[in-house]
């Protein structure tokens, strides 16, 4: 069976995924959407009993980066080697990258920035959320972003809609916040009922308030040398700062990324090239995926299809960022489920030097960067560095 | 010595080059500047004699079509398999890509359409140029333009500038042609005197009219999936009709694109992905080209680096376009110089499947794509199709 034959037969065959997230995108394009991330995001949740506890668990990280300043020096990308873990309780000859732990440190020195500003200049960056609906998904996706806001001190409005709603009441509500000066990030909870025209309703967002970064001109300036966009993508960015927090080095490494979605895949690879890695982007219509991949120091995937990446599919040393997220019917599970990624993680922990787990890998950056982005909106506003 | 050093080497030694076309961009980045463009395109005006013959040879490309139409059915691409010629006399096996033949052809349909849109809306599309200075280059490819807008009936507008004009005159003059409905394209012609502020002038020119697509906000409408850019940049629409009109197969196709250049590199990079081929992109940084374009089916050369692809660079029966250009000195020649490109073509003719010569293969489709993206772009403005 083909490699083309056997994508198509994972995405058409495998009954364990729930197939409620998995968007047409991902089937056409082997693109990773939105709705796996949330999955992921939707596993933070999970964790809501342990975000609850996050003034204890700064004060934990405040007390570990106090330690790990006076041990390695402050900032130092190389501490983080030290953040090794085993995740699930598998073998692994690789450095586990705790996502969770970075994105935590992260939203520790966002929640200082933010005090600083706020003595500086009395004023906090401000995120606004759109929620149309009652999906649980989506509700679920918000409170955690809103959550996050809170323990960084960001503060945070949500606008909800009825599911019927018409589009004249969500554009509105957009441009009320275009134009609220307290207000440096706006998100729409995708995705939005099916009588809202979402291209004409994210349109009208304030290209210096899209946090997400999905402007084209946002992408185009990410694109483009010598320009720089006003936000990168949230999950991307992550993914970058995984690496770069783990000492992976990008420039002049190969680098495949596998799957090309807007919100993921491109501009992954637009990023690792800004880097100076050789990028290859592996989709679809690839006919030697697994080939192409073993060629790569760095291999970053996002293609929407779970245990994709095999153990030989990697050269030994890659270094493996895996962004799918999948929940599997587990009874052992409180939920009932666990989730995997594109990524066979049994056996590519075995061959790589670095992998990110699923969960607790890429997952939680994509919040982390969320509060990067919008802190980074309100200090243009503000003039504040 | 490795390929990088050997890159510098040549980058620095090669006395044989004219350096007054080569950029600081091509030495840093390995990034094909518009510099090189237009030296080919230059070198069309040394066929200026040719072009001043261009009624009589549109009426030969009219009975050509016409023959062609009747025997291998009209708008049948394959009909140009048949358009092989040996370039510069030397041993090919390779389908000789016979670049100025399909340009012509192109600008044959183009000046069709111009006098169909004549008849029906009685209007034609036209062209602006802004000029500063009087660089000889700069002269010639602005004459080159305006020569082949007549050619195509397009109306043609050029105002020139004194090297030392202020940059409100220029961009006042650029506002003027923003508001003439009869002017559906704009080009700057660059370099510009370093006095004037090249990005913000260019930031004047109104989104429908940037024929050249240099935008980022046409970019990223470029790069991501689901959207269309206005304007596709004249030189990589170009190479990729090439390749569609030679009937090279670009789908599932492993492309490897050399050089990174915001014109040309990245562009040609995001459209070979729009046809779905499997994209790497090789720059400076890149630790080991010729292994990597050795795995292609498709390269495209924008490096800015003479005869930096060997035979050995090319997986054979692979595709090759070149899109370099330089001029060497050879008193043989009338101007006491000739054109040659980034492929060490003697070599490369004979592992390739299809090969660009340099002059007279992806050099007279920039001028080419330039007039359709002007029709385009009046199209869009008259609503016809």
């Amino acid at each position: 069976m083909s490699v083309s034959h056997k994508l198509a037969f994972l995405l058409s065959s495998n009954k364990k995924i729930d197939r409620r997230h998995q968007s047409e995108n991902e089937v056409q394009g082997l693109g990773s959407s939105s709705s796996q991330l949330r999955v992921e995001e939707e596993d933070d949740d999970d964790d809501d009993s342990e975000e609850g506890k996050s003034a204890q668990f700064l004060s934990f990280l405040h007390l570990y980066s106090l330690l790990t300043s006076l041990t390695f020096g402050l900032h130092h990308p190389k501490q983080l080697r030290t953040v090794v873990s085993t995740a699930n309780d598998q073998p692994s000859s690789a450095l586990v990258i705790d996502g969770k732990l970075i994105a935590d440190e992260i939203r520790f020195r966002i929640a200082e920035q933010v005090r600083r500003m706020k003595d500086s200049v009395g004023k906090v960056p401000g995120l606004a959320v759109i929620l149309v609906g009652d999906r649980r998904d989506s509700l679920t996706y918000v409170r955690n972003k809103v959550k996050a806001c809170e323990d960084a001190g960001i503060k945070s409005l949500v606008t909800q809609f009825p599911q019927d709603c018409k589009q004249d009441d969500v554009i509105h509500a957009l441009s009320t916040f275009n134009e609220d000066p307290s207000i440096h990030g706006i998100l729409v909870q995708l995705p939005l009922p099916q009588h809202l025209d979402e291209g004409k309703i994210l349109n009208v967002l304030k290209l210096e308030k899209d946090v997400d970064g999905f402007h084209p001109l946002n992408m185009g300036n990410l694109a483009m040398r010598g320009r720089d966009p006003l936000f990168i993508p949230c999950t991307p960015k992550g993914c970058i700062e995984l690496l770069i927090r783990s000492s992976v080095e990008i420039m002049g490494k190969n680098a495949v990324v596998i799957g090309r979605s807007n919100i993921v895949g491109l501009p992954i690879s637009l990023l690792l090239q800004r880097h100076h890695a050789t990028v290859t982007i592996v989709h679809a219509f690839t006919k030697n995926p697994e080939q192409i991949a073993r060629e790569a120091d760095i291999v970053v995937t996002a293609a929407g299809v779970p245990n994709l990446v095999r153990g030989n599919w990697l050269k030994p040393g890659a270094a493996v960022i895996d962004v799918g997220t999948f929940p599997v019917e587990d009874p052992s599970c409180e939920n009932g489920y666990r989730l995997i990624g594109d990524v066979c993680y049994e056996e590519a922990s075995k061959v790589a030097s670095a992998i990110t787990p699923v969960p607790g890998g890429v997952g939680p950056m994509t919040i982390a960067m969320l509060l990067s982005n919008t802190l980074d909106s309100a200090k243009r506003a503000y003039d504040f560095t």
